[in-house]
């Protein structure tokens, strides 16, 4: 069993939106998030050509303001909430605190993709883009 | 907006299956994918404590066996479909190789989880665990 090497990313955009304070964003997409842009890396270009407008797409980010040394949290924040472990939360606050945002591609200009309900904060890096599966069409 | 800082993930537990030959497992977990076990290290075992039989959870792992260079696949691996850019397939190889996995939790021993449908390789790094959201029912 391999365990050693490091693991590192490799960030393949950055998100663009209006959100800039942890304490204000909502804490799920559907939870009033703005419309934002995904800004994506002359490198990868290639990897994007078969996105267009009106795609369902998983995006992946690090959530570079969250606290890797927890792994208790009150849930959504509420003092009242007993406290539960990470792994069964969606706190931004964990090990490795990878985001999983799923939005609507709304428009594409170049390299840029204007997406709704992504409540991920202003300058967060994107680090992976994965089509959403149904059960009826499934590409690999 | 940062865009410095190195981004390095730390396994927090690593998945034992009987799959051990990327060409001859399944491309997805519903295809076939044999019972395996995530097997987590012991420094975050209280994140995981709300965990129990039956959760529906995704794990998120480290695709250590992936090409990332790759930007352009033929879909499933079939040579007869056309290429298509990586971000609108599921394939392993890709910039950032981190493998998103829908699976129940079967039965737990210690900080052993037996699951089902989880068609990544033995010794594959586990980086997170997050709870499925419905629409009902959130956590953050």
């Amino acid at each position: 069993m391999q365990r050693r090497g490091r693991i590192e990313l490799r960030p393949i955009g950055w998100v663009e939106s209006p959100l800039t304070d942890r304490a204000l964003a909502p804490r799920q997409g559907d939870e009033g998030a703005p419309e934002a842009w995904l800004a994506f890396d002359e490198a990868v270009a290639d990897g994007l050509r078969d996105l267009v407008p009106g795609n369902e797409v998983i995006v992946l980010t690090w959530l570079d303001r969250a606290d890797r040394d927890v792994l208790r949290v009150h849930p959504r924040d509420d003092p009242s909430v007993p406290q539960q472990g990470v792994f069964s939360t969606r706190s931004a606050d964990r090990p490795n605190p990878i985001g999983l945002h799923r939005v609507e591609i709304a428009s594409i200009e170049g390299r840029r993709f204007r997406v709704r309900n992504l409540e991920a904060l202003d300058g967060t890096p994107i680090v992976d883009v994965k089509p959403v599966l149904s059960r009826r069409r499934r590409s690999r």
